[in-house]
């Protein structure tokens, strides 16, 4: 591949899967599971959303992961959301361990409404769980003419700086704004270098970790996947923040800004944060109790949105046109690769990985949902339930 | 040193001066230059702020470039400012060319006021200058209970990944908050690896760049100190975003934070962005025009400010308190070195290098600041001057 390309395909074996066929498949196994109709819907939306952009890590192979969560108890199907603070730019609500899609969707609605009203606006959650990709809010935000900002905590991963223990989740710091592109522009992205998925991947196709990604006990880089994804599990090694491990790169200031969001998730709601957020205790599940904020600007309360929509335009275009490394065939603004995914993908589907597929006729056959014929050539392996 | 040591001292050789003649030195020049006695006295604290913090790069040493550029005529030493846009929870302002410093107090403290009454408030400033560290702003929410957030764009340095063209200003994007530590928890940070300043040092020293730092026009990491400076002048080297060249550490991640900076900063305010931020076109000085944009968050708003304090303290605690690498002594959080350069510094000062010793000469002599004795050793050279 020359510099800068990527593929919109995962690295393994696959099978396409329309994105209907998935939505329906998401959403009638929520809905099976407890899911009230109304969320269920806005979890399947979530889910297919981030495959639609190319985003297969937090997408429908996320599946397993909340259906497993349901079934043993550790979060609830339905979201009893319960407003403890509301002020005209601020509020702070408790999710009651529910469904992280759902009281995410409507904290950042009401993020908005608030930014429509004063100019900004901001709620944040606690007592929540995993709620996909951080971009979907963000760029209800950003269809809205706001800039939309979002965050959440999550299970330990990260090491601080000088550290080789697990500590700050992959934390992503995620922000949407409209322009005049194609597309808003969408920084959907972990304080992390990389994340456990990926290295499960490579793990699976035999491929090394990359240097910097991941840091041993001994304080060195660890490169063999397979024995990073046993380590990290036992804390003998740990992800890097942006900018690497140890100070040279600045690793620091991405150790940083992950902190800041765990603050920002945890703190301002009394949710679980570092190890707490492992969802074991004493060899028990316990809920995750994570936490999110939500932050919209209304772009039109400061300057005219067409304005700033052609300014911002303006300036990714003289990015875009920037001198080119040798070799190098596109600079890609933030939200663009996952808008070239999406234009390849409708459709095709979502490509669906092996492990997926299992983990699909997994769930159907538990559930009887006899309607749906995937046509995948894979024997239900039960051993691929994911443990967390 | 060992791992996660640092020193407060440059790397260069240094006199002591202490911090009340610095104060009062900057105060003076700015009062000459035509700076209002209340915005001068601000200006003197917020450069003497960053020297007490152990931040020398942003501190009294950038004298000269303010004094130069009044003197020239690029901005202006009085600043007006005009209230463009007011809404309950933000405004816009237009710093009219002035100092960046008091224009910038003003607005963190305006953000904050709306967050009293709103819950969450945010200021932008367009038509404005260099406004010294970042953190001094967002340490002000931090000391009136608030989560302070602020950015500015700057002079183009920054290659977008796959670039090898300074684009991007350096862009810190700063966050700070209150805890029950000794001290606020503070990301006092550029979106950028490193700056010009640390290179120029390097260069003064005879020691090479980190690679990864610095990208040349060949997409290669670029060392030599010297040669680096000449070829940024000449746009064939520039700054790498944080994540570093390519994809390989997410330095594309680094890239998106530093344009999320620049759009909050310039597009928000009709300011300058990218290489219009040069201060220089068709080979006349012109004034940089630069955006900034300031966020309060009313913590008391969301939760009990002590509880907050206490959770995030505890937070913090474990964070400092988690296995360190080996060879690693401390594990530090976010402010905490600055703190400790301020208990080191207190009493004794800064350390001036022989290069600003220079500038402060030049400066004195040609204000006629006489009532001065720094008792410098250094011969007055005014090549120094810099040229920006």
């Amino acid at each position: 591949m020359k510099k800068g390309d990527f593929s919109f395909m995962p690295d393994e074996e696959y099978t396409w899967v329309d994105f209907e066929t998935l939505e329906k498949f998401m959403r009638d196994v929520m809905i099976k599971i407890g899911v009230p109709e109304e969320d269920a819907k806005i979890v399947a939306d979530v889910l297919v959303t981030s495959d639609k952009r190319g985003i297969d890590s937090h997408g429908v192979g996320r599946l397993m992961m909340y259906y497993a969560r349901i079934k043993r108890g550790q979060q609830l199907p339905t979201t009893n959301i319960t407003i403890i603070k509301d002020n005209p730019g601020t509020a702070r609500w408790d999710a009651g361990n529910g469904m992280g899609h759902p009281v995410s969707k409507k904290a950042m609605q009401a993020a908005i409404d608030k930014a429509k009203k004063n100019g900004i606006g901001m709620v944040v959650v606690g007592n929540s769980n995993h709620f996909g990709i951080a971009g979907y809010y963000s760029l209800m935000a950003a269809a809205q003419g706001c800039i939309g900002i979002c965050g959440t905590n999550a299970r330990p991963s990260i090491a601080p700086t000088w550290s080789v223990e697990p500590m700050l989740g992959t934390n992503p710091l995620t922000i949407a704004l409209p322009t005049d592109w194609d597309f808003p522009w969408c920084a959907d992205q972990a304080t992390s270098i990389t994340q456990r998925g990926k290295i499960e991947t490579y793990a699976r196709i035999g491929k090394e970790a990359i240097p910097g990604w991941v840091i041993d006990e001994h304080g060195n880089a660890a490169t063999d996947a397979p024995d990073i994804l046993d380590k990290m599990l036992e804390f003998k090694a740990a992800l890097t923040p942006l900018g690497g491990i140890g100070e040279d790169l600045a690793g620091y200031k991405g150790y940083n800004y992950a902190t800041f969001v765990e603050i920002m998730s945890a703190c301002l709601t009394q949710s679980n944060f570092l190890q707490a957020c492992l969802g074991v205790k004493d060899g028990k599940f316990v809920p995750y109790n994570l936490g999110h904020f939500f932050i919209a600007i209304d772009i039109e309360s400061i300057i005219d949105l067409e304005e700033f929509k052609k300014t911002t335009g303006t300036m990714l275009r003289q990015l875009a046109g920037a001198k080119k490394a040798p070799g190098a065939d596109h600079i890609y603004i933030a939200g663009e690769k996952e808008w070239l995914a999406g234009k390849e993908r409708a459709g095709k589907g979502a490509p669906i990985s092996k492990e997926t597929q299992k983990q699909f006729l997994q769930i159907q056959q538990e559930l009887g949902l006899d309607q749906y014929d995937f046509g995948f050539e894979v024997e239900i392996d039960k051993s691929a339930t994911p443990g967390w």
